[in-house]
């Protein structure tokens, strides 16, 4: 499988290809010739905007978000509530809850979950600058919007009792059914945190 | 789920890869944050290997494989045997062929099937190309290596008739149980295929 049949050029684009989450080296293979067969379509604006990519993203320094802008565009937003905090694993949480829009405030990427064992401690996520936000005077509540996972709900309360000593509410996302779900494909734990927080109509 | 939620730079990313085959507008998000994280690894170099295939890779007008040269290598290459064009639908079949490392001859790429209701007639394939090298004094053998689908025998039919007047034998690819396969799970074309093609030890 690994022998190279193309030139130097096509086999350097299947290997970086290759390394996209989601492709492996077939897909990768499929992929390459989709873009040298759509050459002026798709493969000359897509280095273009991988080029542009690599020239202007940043990291927000405030709250860990990619942009081209730093502050990114939310924290540099005056619209946004200053007294809410939503600390999210990872951009791609962000995204998913700017996309649900259901945030009025900014948020705070962690960079990831702690984790002893593969050696990601305090130090490695994006925790005193979360702390040194959460003194701040406007601060008057911290969502801490981790996934449902071990590794989430252990940095989530690891970050509550960081967050004790600041003058803020902490407060997590509800479990519960998804919307649209079916209770027979729920697993137990959901169920029970379902009825645990059951509302009275 | 198409509200834009990071900068025009980043979107403009998201949407050109969702268009690579095997990545849909979710794991398109996922592969421009792993680019966007990994921008010194993956994201310039990746840029940068784009940019080389826009510039370097042309359509060999012999075969239609794409390369940087053309003629492509194979094509140039004089170790490879001129009596033998292995006629093949895609350049990705070739590579598969190539892979094998089964093919001591040179290729013909058609770039597709006849499919009439998709307004694919012989001239929109590189069929009359295969035509004229099949007269070339030194051919001698046409393997036609199309896929074993309705419409790839069909497009063998009529490149079977098209070869008649040429002086090359046509070959076309053994149908069979494949190697590992189990009889178990193969369908009842190929077993009957398999069966009739039977060998005598």
């Amino acid at each position: 499988m690994s022998r190279k049949v193309a030139g130097p050029e096509i086999e350097q684009l299947i290997q970086l290809l290759a390394r996209l989450p989601g492709l492996g080296p077939r897909s990768a293979r499929r992929a390459a010739l989709h873009l040298i067969n759509k050459k002026d379509q798709l493969l000359a604006p897509l280095a273009a905007a991988m080029a542009a990519a690599r020239d202007k993203i940043l990291i927000c320094e405030i709250c860990g978000n990619v942009d081209t802008s730093n502050p990114c565009t939310i924290c540099a937003d005056p619209r946004r509530d200053p007294a809410l905090i939503c600390v999210v694993e990872e951009v791609a949480d962000l995204w998913a809850l700017e996309r649900a829009g259901v945030i009025k405030g900014r948020y705070h990427v962690l960079g990831g979950t702690l984790s002893p064992l593969d050696g990601v401690g305090p130090d490695e996520l994006n925790i005193a600058g979360l702390i040194e936000r959460a003194r701040g005077e406007q601060v008057k509540e911290i969502l801490l919007a981790l996934n449902a996972t071990v590794e989430g709900q252990s940095t989530a309360h690891y970050l509550m009792d960081q967050l004790e000593s600041c003058d803020v509410t902490v407060s997590q996302l509800a479990h519960g059914v998804p919307v649209g779900g079916e209770l027979d494909y729920l697993d137990e734990g959901t169920l029970a945190a379902a009825i645990k927080a059951r509302k009275t109509l």
